[in-house]
């Protein structure tokens, strides 16, 4: 327990049954579970969900970090899905939830008996949420789509990459847990108008469709100009400096950020003053923004001669502290080596029976804090107390389903 | 008012007063404004926010494109915060608001007198939320920040760019944008969560840190390696094909994303008969995941030859009803051309005095359909209206405030 974090119970009472899997769905409810609601993962008894076994962990054969990163802070129960008695026992458990949320590949999850229609008659106040790679009405809407899928069909990787290059994939997994925000944020909001209506909602997202949303600036070149956005124009054609300049020693990621706004000329006269061409600070040439687009390639060379005699992390230091805008290309390595992180309980140790993992918390201050992690469940950890706490179901119960393969 | 979305009221009655600007900010209050609160802009009587002027718009000298994508459903009334009169009336808002924002340089909202411990004592109830480039407590809490000074030193850049090659800026605008996102979850747990205390909440997020948590996934490699992530490892060095792949006719954005799952060996049964080469598809060399990874060349090559015989729309249309993920590379043009996002709501027609745009709205279905965008507002358009609902001036009391360029 780090002293830079704390419990949130913003979202106490909350029951969010949660049939999600890998990282969309698990991001929406992990951030539930963080700041406080009852998040409860309901899975296969043979395994779990694929997440659990994607990639290594910290012991051979236990959770891998995979899961353990998107599952903080919530609940496991085991469900035998193909077992009649066990779809029953995930009606009963929707009849007690406030929201329940699934990610399935479409059209699975009413297979299932478990569909919007179903659910919702059982109880009206459900909020019930659905995470799918494209849009019902799409042409895609039967295909399957995976986080680079979504980046690509919406918009997100022809934006990425150098001039002239080919498209990249962004190293954000915008599609999945950019995704899986937009729900979190849908899913709140239903509660809150619950609590005026009575009622719950149908909730959809298409990670395709959520990707325009995370790049609706780039419609804007696209107003301006009639042609798609190009990807990789420094600066995406504002004045220089707007670009990564390297730093010393050269290694992969010893680069550095530096900027000048268009709006703050004062960002140049500290740039071309620091930098050594003092004479450029003032000289209209240099000093208005339109001007200065015509001296990009001095500019940039004044930037890199500067940047090169300087660690990324002296060039942020002494750039920030001059008021120009500038940042170090961080990699997770320097992230978790920065102490700060830790001490302001951004960076925080899951500490799971299998072995401890450092993993970034949800960022956002509560009165000074953010939430606390606490680690992923086991598999199946929680169904005792779960089918006591939402079912009243007892002890012997509970023992008769497991015996009968129903959970 | 378009067929395919709808008003929402889901946060109907929320007052939220906005003293927000450029991207992040706005993000925020736009989603909010979207799902139905009242959202109250306050700006600068002379320009308005910065963002107003920011690249071109519909019209010459009217709002930018880059206000109206960021600020869709809002309100705008004018205060001179230069005038103790307009702080005073900033504070009275403050009063009856439910959510004050602001995303200003470090420490100038404290300046002006509108600090938390200023308007949390005049109104207990009020969530107040912050957003800045660095964490309070970082080394860089005084530092400016922009979307990529946050992208660099918050990680993500680092992830982003091809295999050997310099870190790139990804093209969404994940420092403002995804910011935002975990800010507006943020205010709507703390509204739920007030509910019962009856209390606000001071919430403050930091774009560096939001990057942290969209990235998480990229810690997961450093517990596993003890090394950073590289950028640009095709799949991120899963089984092959995950690549994208160049197609007919060779534009700069005729790109198709080829996907296999790691837990799917369908994936590549489907994949090695549809692209001529059906004795792969059971071959062990290349059905197992571990061995294909040895193979990379030849299956990049096959996909490879195979792309080139499709645009990029055929082959995620042929490879998606084969069961095989595949998304092609779209760009905000074949974004805008394709009508189903129109028909389903995702984009839609902000009409502007100025001028039309189209846009992407918040892509979350509420039982079936997606929120309606409404205009970005005009300066002080609603300065009348506003004044009069929350504070019950008279229209003289808000003509005199006018002439003493208080307001």
């Amino acid at each position: 327990m780090s002293d830079a974090a704390h419990q949130l119970n913003c979202l106490a009472g909350v029951r969010v049954l949660d049939l999600t899997q890998f990282e969309a769905g698990p991001t929406c409810t992990e951030v539930m579970a963080q700041l406080g609601a009852d998040v409860v993962k309901v899975e296969n008894p043979k395994g779990g969900e694929p997440g659990r076994i994607l990639g290594a962990g910290p012991k051979p054969g236990a959770d891998a970090y995979y899961f353990m990163v998107y599952n903080a802070n919530k609940k496991s129960v085991t469900v035998n899905l193909k077992s009649p008695r066990g779809i029953e026992l995930v009606k009963e458990m929707a009849a007690k939830a406030d929201v329940f949320i699934e990610n399935m590949a479409p059209g699975t999850i009413e297979k299932l008996g478990l569909g919007y229609d179903v659910l919702s008659k059982l109880n009206p106040r459900l909020i019930y949420a659905q995470v799918k790679g494209f849009g019902e009405g799409s042409p895609y809407e039967r295909n399957l789509a995976f986080d680079m899928i979504a980046q690509a069909a919406g918009g997100n990787m022809a934006i990425t990459g150098e001039y002239g290059g080919r498209p990249i994939r962004p190293g954000a997994t915008l599609g999945d847990t950019g995704t899986g925000m937009l729900m979190c944020i849908s899913i709140l909001s239903a509660i809150i108008e619950r609590q005026t209506t009575g009622k719950g909602r149908r909730l959809q997202v298409a990670m395709q469709d959520a990707q325009l949303n995370y790049t609706r600036g780039s419609f804007v070149n696209y107003a301006r100009t009639g042609k798609p956005q190009e990807r990789g124009r420094a600066g995406f054609g504002g004045p220089p400096p707007s670009d990564i300049f390297p730093c010393k020693p050269g290694g992969p990621n010893d680069w550095v950020y530096v900027f000048n706004s268009h709006n703050n000329p004062e960002h140049w006269r500290r740039t071309a003053t620091i930098m050594g061409k003092p004479e450029w600070a003032d000289d209209p040439e240099f000093l208005d923004r339109d001007k200065r687009v015509n001296h990009a390639d001095e500019v940039n060379a004044m930037v890199t001669a500067w940047c090169q005699q300087h660690t990324k992390k002296e060039a942020m230091e002494i750039l920030g502290k001059a008021g120009i805008p500038a940042g170090a290309v961080y990699d997770t390595g320097d992230l978790l080596a920065e102490p700060t992180f830790e001490s302001r309980g951004i960076i925080q140790t899951q500490h799971h029976p299998n072995g401890d993992f450092r993993m970034p918390t949800f960022p956002v201050r509560f009165d000074g804090k953010p939430p606390q992690i606490t680690r992923s469940p086991l598999l199946g950890e929680h169904t005792d107390e779960v089918f006591q706490s939402w079912l009243g179901l007892g002890a012997s119960d509970v023992k008769g389903l497991k015996d009968e393969g129903v959970i």
